[in-house]
């Protein structure tokens, strides 16, 4: 008496057909892995040859996708926004320059040549490109390893000219082979605990510019800031500390005043630029660098030179300057693509984070060749640049003439801006991004994702920023990993007058079927966890027997629900063929329910199916049950000598 | 009209109850990562504290458990099992030195200490302990990078032992701390491909024994052995030669043997002893070495001395010493924990891992302090223990007994062995090894692990063993996280008169519901993979609304199973939240069927329970699709104006 005699009264069957061909199988994989978002299916269906080759030249320049039905209208809106971005983009860019060691100036430059390349490659609408603070002090971290800024000032900037060079072709080449996959191994709590971190340090090294020191470490962990800060007190200047004291309150004010009411988010935005054309006032009349608060010092006219023959390749820097283009671009990335997304979502648009790399690629490459350094899409500026109402990328065509027009005209006057007033603004801005309440968030929630996130804050805060994403990125791995390692497997029991089987654990309502054993396998079966899922079947089964020995059912079959077992590889399925036979030696069957596609072609592949036996192999559970328990009455017919009712 | 109206004809609703504490989610994560075999159930129930504490020896102590109940009976077959291995162990032993560049006699006080360790401690019945070829050439490959064997001999031998110390305290540690979960991410594939490969250069360097040359690469890729063969043309020695040769076919016609008649297993086992023998017979009387035919040489009387004064701890070797421990030891216990578990699975056996690594590690450590080096459960001696039919441990006290006797009085006999014999053994053995017709199925099989297999085995051929190894460990661990970063998500139809609800691709014949589509999440989500779900999701919409088009019915409701989500972190639940915004923003309404309990639970810790709605979380896709037909009645009721049947 086979268990097959009860599949007479199933409706449905398991698909048995034959497995897709290698091809079919490696093309769908490859798609799956390097185009999910599919970007070509909006033109795959065009009929004519010239409006698919337009689709194409707009797919890969957006520029031509919005400029034609651009108009006035649209314009208006972008012209007011650009303007407000222009505003924060000044003091913003002198602020983070400083933070990088680089000349202020280079801020002003990398506000105007990559929002030009941005809005002909870019695909988001939203984003206001600049330069973001905690990827200014990770390169400025990296490149000090090589050279000091302060010993060697030219040799520094050149190198790096050249690690915004290599962020370029790294971020340009992520995207165009599609490797956006790395890009979301960047977990929210990595990221929230390195943006934390980064804006503690630089909050702190911020002390610096309140106190008017002039010595200061290039370390960035706090223990070092701290002892350079606290070492100095005969250098602290009393009327810096108050005059960057009341800047300091006056922008937090105007932020609490945003929050307040978000519809006054201008007076936050232009705050930085007022407090700056204060500071320059103050300053060039009272002659500030006479009363110890020291200024910015000149700034040349005219736009950005050209700097592609400063480009340094010599071996004895590429270890660093590599180093520093990836990581920086990494971490730009990360935060562009994270903001692009975000705010395409508000809006319902579609952003292709691998299009995205491509353009911040191409900007950061054109920008390494005109004098800039590492721009991304920061998320102050981008959300300032939201509120005022962008339409499109127009609105960093707008910005970018405004910088022009300062870089011809006005950029000199700058020059007197206080430095005590840059600190002031970054404190500002960084004091908003130590993201406690989402950090306790995430503890309520989840404990592991806690410990990944304090081990990167921890880890930037008291040894470096590259260690401390690394830390983090890695313990993020090993997670991902271990869930891979220890698939959940539950046992199942049947909900009373229905057809559903639940984890008893979970409906405690559930009833087990007497000398039947459901477990549910909840995971690719792989390498990893191959011996883990051997362990734990046997363990159900020890378990069962222990519990049941009071009604004295013993274990007739098991099924084994592969519902949810999305993949198998060669060990897994030498693991299965192993643990099926060493089951059937105890005189207990075994049936599988429910294999997906892609594990029957391989069970196929690999004759298991013959093993098994296709009559073993159920469409669901509930089939499954119905045919065991079939077979339990037959055989216990069978045991009382009763053969008369045997033949069904 | 909400979607809950109904549920009211809904037996069993979804568990909404409180999550279960942060410490109980703890220590069941720990349990199920670090204790997956629950190794205390066994005694967690036993009453008297005697017992108990008997237990917990017999845990730690395997040998107490079996030698109390040890008879004569038992004994028979362990005496014989354990002199047949003895006879295998004095040629391998030999022979395996040679390969690590070792003195000879170190192979035969490999196979006297460390297997009487390993009845202590293993708890494995079938294990016969000895060195193996593989780990014998990488521990020479990595250890010759730091100190040649031939320029400085003792120096060698001393780092050997220090890197057999750190074997033993490595493979002691995962044990102890129960990290077996690392040797699991060895997969077949990887082992296989490595086996081979190894197998491979290990044969190519018998031709150094086979033509008798005295000078040889210390290299192990296949362009190094076979230029080093080849450029040596004109000292081939044809005597030399011919007996090898002789030897190899007869080895190879009693593996035949054994092949066709598996009784006669004895043939097999005893050929190499055979061989040696008929070797030394020969070298002795014909005077061998003086025909061009090299002999082993000096071999004195004597078992180990003790060698704990050579560990040698220079900070200059320690880098050599400590990569060469952990790599082989690494290698060492894969081997010996996939062979322990085969065989324990074909005697319904189970073997513990940790336990298993436990021991080895104790086995290693003492082997170091005794003149031993690496020594593990190799595939070939084992099989052979197996066959001869040992019962417990005690075969391997057996073998070290004979093995004491034959250092005691008959060793330097062994001396004129005669080197091409040892080859010729060596050889055999390795052609065994050479899985082609394995490697052949999982190419049939399974692409991506023949490309992690040939990975391996190409890696070994032709760079080194350790990097192939690294290298094709590396390709599975990518293919783990890709396989994290890339969930199937797949469209589900209803199979007709059912209430199931399958894949629409595996099953043509599921039907959609109209204005309902059903997706179906197969896998944890995770922050490497959120942004795939995510494109995914907005994917099988655009595909569903430009299909859908002809029927002109509109998707008015997402379902989501997530019951095969066995996980979810913070990025997760953020994407999940903006997904169900943006679709809910379009017009539609989300629905979810069947979370499981984790996911539960975090959902709800993380407030997006009440977002979603208690009223739009089922328990099955059946009574979710059973809400929304009803809602979608009701809407279109409404639409044309008639509420009189809206009360249901």
């Amino acid at each position: 008496m086979t268990i097959s005699a009860a599949r007479e009264n199933v409706i449905h069957k398991v698909n048995f057909s034959n497995p897709r061909s290698f091809s079919t199988t490696v093309k769908s994989d490859l798609k799956e892995t390097f185009f999910p978002d599919d970007p070509f299916r909006q033109f795959k269906n065009e009929p004519s040859t010239f409006r698919k080759a337009t689709k194409t030249v707009q797919y890969f320049l957006p520029v031509f996708e919005w400029l034609p039905k651009y108009g006035f209208k649209l314009f208006q809106y972008d012209l007011l926004a650009g303007i407000t971005i222009a505003c924060l983009a000044v003091p913003q860019g002198i602020s983070y320059a400083k933070l990088a060691n680089l000349p202020p100036i280079l801020g002003l430059y990398s506000s105007f040549i990559p929002p030009l390349i941005y809005a002909i490659f870019g695909s988001s609408k939203d984003i206001a490109v600049g330069t973001i603070a905690s990827a200014s002090v990770l390169l400025a971290s990296i490149i000090e390893e090589a050279v000091s800024a302060k010993d060697d000032p030219t040799l520094y900037l050149h190198l790096v000219f050249t690690a915004t060079f290599f962020t370029g072709i790294f971020q340009f080449a992520l995207g165009f082979f599609r490797l956006g996959i790395l890009v979301d191994f960047l977990s929210h709590s990595t990221i929230v605990g390195f943006m934390s971190g980064a804006a503690t340090i630089i909050c702190l090294q911020q002390l610096k510019g309140m106190f008017g020191l002039t010595h200061f470490t290039p370390k960035t962990d706090v223990v070092s800031v701290l002892r350079s800060v606290f070492t100095q007190t005969h250098h602290w200047r009393w009327q810096s500390a108050l005059a960057g004291v009341c800047f300091l309150v006056f922008l937090l004010a105007t932020k609490h005043v945003k929050k307040k009411k978000p519809s006054l988010y201008w007076i936050s935005a232009l705050a930085p630029m007022v407090t700056v054309v204060i500071g320059c006032l103050a300053a060039y009349f009272c002659h500030a660098e006479k009363h110890g608060i020291p200024i910015v010092g000149h700034l040349s006219k005219g736009i950005n030179p050209s700097s592609i023959q400063f480009l340094n390749f010599d071996p004895k820097y590429l270890p660093y300057t590599i180093k520093a283009g990836i990581m920086t671009g990494f971490l730009a990335l990360a935060e562009g693509i994270a903001i692009a997304r975000s705010f395409a979502t508000i809006k319902n648009n579609q952003i292709d984070g691998n299009k995205e790399m491509v353009a911040f690629g191409m900007m950061n490459l054109v920008g390494s060749f005109t004098s800039c350094y590492l721009t991304t899409g920061p998320f102050s500026k981008t959300a300032v640049n939201y509120s005022a109402g962008c339409k499109t990328a127009m609105s960093n065509v707008v910005m970018a003439v405004c910088m022009m027009l300062i870089l011809l005209f006005i950029a000199p006057l700058f020059g007197y801006t206080p430095l005590v007033t840059l600190s002031a603004i970054i404190m500002a801005a960084m004091l908003g991004l130590i993201e406690y309440e989402e950090a306790y968030h995430i503890y309520k929630v989840d404990k592991y994702d806690f410990c990944i996130c304090m081990s990167a804050y921890l880890g930037v805060i008291f040894l470096s920023m590259d260690v401390g994403l690394m830390i983090s990125l890695g313990l993020s791995i090993v997670r991902a990993l271990i869930c891979v390692a220890r698939p959940p497997i539950s046992n199942l029991g049947n909900m009373s007058n229905t057809q559903m089987y639940r984890d008893i654990e979970q409906y405690p309502s559930a009833e087990k079927i007497p000398g039947v054993l459901i477990l549910q396998l909840g995971s690719p079966i792989y390498f990893a966890n191959c011996t883990y899922v051997r362990e734990r079947i046997s363990r159900w089964m020890d378990h069962e027997q222990s519990t049941s020995d009071s009604n004295s059912t013993d274990i007739d079959h098991i099924i084994l629900d592969i519902g949810g077992v999305t993949a198998i590889d060669m060990t897994g399925i030498g693991m299965l063929t192993e643990v099926l036979k060493s089951i059937e030696r105890k005189g207990i069957n075994v049936v599988l329910a429910n294999p997906k596609r892609e594990v029957m072609e391989k069970l196929m592949l690999s004759n298991l199916v013959e093993t098994i036996g296709k009559d073993s192999i159920f469409l669901s559970i509930n089939d499954a049950v119905e045919a065991c328990r079939f077979n339990l009455r037959s055989s216990k017919k069978q045991d009382v000598g009763d053969d008369t009712d045997n033949v069904v």
